[in-house]
């Protein structure tokens, strides 16, 4: 055991019984078929989207999880078909069945969709022709990024075209004095932190898909992850984005300066919108400085209540160089054990842990601050054990377990991951609530999340799909949330999964507002139909 | 002289030379005509909002000062006093002549409206039900918090009636595990900074206006000031608002909780509309950790190219502990020695300055990072003298200097304050080419701004109004903000005064998005007329 009393910056060897080159399979884009991570779902059954699918869904499948009825669109036509592979060329133009699959299911494979074209444009303009058409025709798209989402909102519900922007992958630019980085909304988003390593910058947010993501769609999901404790939401570090409407209008909100107060905020309404309000093609993006030094510490915890404490010591002594404060539950660790066969980076086991980073500019100052906090931390006896990294490699390594959870906990046949905001001092009564609410019907209820941003994953798992665990899930989880005035998405969005749970997190007036909103910049509706706002 | 090379940090002698209570008058409400404040700045003409007033407006005033016309709305009649009487009580319902003055006049004393009538209600409720009778009768209002705007947003252009928010000034809560604050619109910035002390934490921003300006107002401005650099925009950290929308509807907004993603983020639509959506009620606002040590450096630069090479070595060097960094040019503090009678804080004279502040968890870390960045900046010659203030009431004294740099140019006599983002490479530029283009017209053209933001605010005083100087300087600073993409607001908003400038950094489409939403949220347009979207 590696007692925090003796703590001294260095390698250490119990991080070593990691797989050297573990692959990073979380958030890898189902569209390669070869990927392992691919085959080692396949016992995830898939789900229609939103769907009513009669062979999975029972009759206790609640309402809000059924296929939404298909709007009044156009059938494709192979006419269609021809203006676009005219538009495209016939190689971005993808219609056979086998290839398109990946498009059609999502990352989970808790979700099918039903698309039989998938368009791949290269850029602004051809983004803008294809929605022109679209918007001509009457015919119903879905913008697709990394295919990363777990909400439903990059999937097909019934057969709207998958416009990918998978080929707009260009960086435009880098300004060195500013750190603003400009690119096409395709570029994955470990793509652009390679790129910006040169400038000694990093992109602002960091999520277990950063491999497969792109940064338009985390524009579009307003995608949290790891860091904003740090750096803040996509709404302070977006400065612009260039935006195409339903009928096809190139809205213009680039903006390369960090302030601008010229009239509405306009690009606002495309943060967070998952491609309902328009297609993100560019963003330009305040990148931050890459930090001369990086320390985790990973602890174990006897409470839940020491769980908080750790936290808000943390707060107060790590200051501005506290980059992540993570915390799971012994059950999340106990399915990576079990699921993937991997090792805790500590001997004992504890009810909670947390992983605690420090990112700044001064090596020594940061191991100073955080020796001193942990000795704070455990001599006041909130945090019972631990260890710490700050060799890269063991950084990676237990950045690796917290990436790998839902891939753990997909391998116990189905994984339901629900994304919560709640007071921070409910975090585990909700998952010992769900626990006992759910009984048998469920695998393993398990927690972990984002301590530091207030944002709970609450996952339920089974050996295999059953709808009468989602059913007696779901209000109830809703419920609970909303009844501590929480988010019943705090990072994932509302997709065609929980639109319809959105009154559980905003008033009718505000869900009357965005359906104006949503009439104003698509008055068809053609664009991503059947997500985020519910119908009346 | 205080050489960096022997830095020490102690109190310096140096910064004694400061009156021991420098009354702190930028910002100072014109309502307290008692204000020393109000009298020393009559000498600046008054000109009408938005204004043609033939005494001071020559034919060579640039057609977008001049008065929008008044709109369709009904005129104000005895019944609707009584209405209001009954509702609020006398006492709040203003139709006094010379009480009123107070909210007709800018702090500037640049623009004056001509509103009869000012409402002071308490609560969210009575402003909707002010708004509820204004949307029936289509009587014009103007929502007003501390009176500190500088672009004409919260006066009234013709006889609008002043919503004033003054007395909406409770705190509701303060979340101490998320470090959450929940208050009224009204409540002013250093009144919450002083509430929050008691937990350890800070509201985000920090502006010369903070002893008058209002947090609903920072909101609906989107203000920026000292430290945007380091705690992100409004956008990020206001989680939460309550906005009442012109026909009464109070839209609930809040949200108490750091993260949430349930369908379109509206409440940033009303974050920097400046009133003109929906008059902002109530706030939620994640506020920092209280930093345990703060310093603040103030050195001497020979170039600008250096001011630029300071920038990023301090971004790199001082990085998470960075928490201001300003520059001023030498005609900047040479207005503040001449009108102020103030002395610098170092004995020699440079073409540019720059206030370089440090904000931390850990006194002696962020000392050696100072020392040390300032030891390279030294050695280097990027900087060629400087102090170091650590005690409070000497960095108070260095940061005084800094807010009363608009008093000091007022001074002049008249003064027009422009905010632009623009590359970082123009700033300097962009002060010299305006002075050779004004030549004799100005007193002074100065420069100086929120660096690290990438915010020049551009300066031209003159001893008396001269439309001449008006009309020539504009739209010369608008067309070379927009050659280089930049903003024509960077903080400050439109208000009155720019909205005709919107194009300049503005698409046509997005224009006409924006006025699609005030259509959508203010259908008659009774919410803060003739600002920010200019008429088709």
């Amino acid at each position: 055991m590696i007692s925090f009393r003796s703590f001294v910056v260095r390698p250490s060897s119990k991080l070593l019984f990691f797989p050297k080159h573990v692959p990073r399979q979380y958030g890898k884009s189902v569209f390669s078929k070869t990927s392992a991570y691919y085959e080692q779902i396949s016992s995830n059954p898939i789900r229609m989207a939103s769907t009513t699918s009669t062979r999975m869904m029972g009759s206790s499948m609640p309402e809000s999880r059924k296929r939404a009825k298909r709007g009044e669109y156009s059938q494709l036509e192979s006419d269609d078909i021809s203006h676009f592979s005219n538009l495209l060329g016939k190689h971005r133009v993808i219609t056979n069945e086998s290839e398109i699959e990946g498009y059609n299911v999502d990352w989970l494979r808790a979700i099918k969709g039903q698309s039989r074209l998938v368009l791949r444009p290269k850029n602004t303009n051809e983004v803008s022709k294809i929605m022109t058409y679209c918007y001509e025709r009457n015919l119903a798209v879905v913008p697709q990024g990394g295919n990363t989402g777990i909400a439903g909102g990059g999937i097909a519900v019934h057969d709207e075209i998958v416009i990918s922007t998978s080929l707009m992958n260009q960086i435009v630019d880098v300004d060195e004095w500013s750190g603003i980085l400009v690119c096409q909304s395709g570029c994955v988003l470990e793509t652009l932190n390679e790129h910006l390593s040169q400038y000694d910058l990093i992109v602002p947010l960091d999520l277990g898909a950063k491999e497969s993501c792109q940064l338009g769609g985390n524009v579009s999901t307003n995608a949290g992850g790891l860091r904003v404790l740090r750096y803040g939401s996509l709404h302070s570090s977006v400065v612009g984005c260039e935006v195409v409407l339903a009928d096809g209008t190139i809205l213009d909100c680039m903006n390369t300066m960090k302030k601008d107060n010229t009239g509405y905020h306009l690009k606002h309404l495309f943060i967070g919108s998952e491609g309902t309000l328009g297609i993100v093609t560019k963003v330009a993006i305040q990148c931050p400085p890459k930090p001369k030094a990086v320390n985790l510490a990973f602890v174990g915890i006897n409470n839940f209540q020491n769980v908080l404490e750790t936290f808000r010591l943390a707060k107060r002594d790590l200051g501005e160089v506290l980059s992540a404060c993570e915390y799971l539950d012994q059950e999340t660790l106990s399915a990576v054990f079990e699921n993937l066969q991997l090792k805790s980076p500590i001997e004992s086991s504890f009810p909670f842990y947390m992983m605690i980073e420090t990112s700044g500019s001064n090596g020594k100052h940061d191991e100073e601050k955080l020796s001193m906090f942990l000795e704070k931390a455990m001599s006041k006896e909130f945090v019972a054990d631990g260890t710490i990294a700050s060799q890269p490699s063991h950084i990676k390594n237990i950045w690796n377990i917290r990436e790998r959870f839902p891939e753990a906990l997909l391998k116990d046949g189905h994984l339901t991951v629900y994304d919560f905001s709640i007071p921070l001092e409910s975090f585990n009564e909700m998952v010992e609530e769900t626990r006992s609410h759910l009984g048998p019907l469920a695998k393993r209820v398990t927690g972990f999340g984002h301590l530091g941003d207030g944002n709970l994953h609450l996952n339920v798992t089974m050996e295999e799909f059953n709808p009468a665990t989602l059913a007696k899930a779901e209000p109830f989880v809703y419920n609970y949330v909303a009844q501590r005035k929480g988010s019943i998405s705090s990072e994932h969005g509302l997709g065609s999964i929980k639109r319809d749970y959105i009154y559980h997190s905003k008033s009718p007036q505000a869900v009357s507002y965005m359906r104006e909103l949503k009439r104003l910049l698509d008055p068809k509706g053609i664009l991503n139909p059947y997500k985020v706002i519910p119908n009346k």
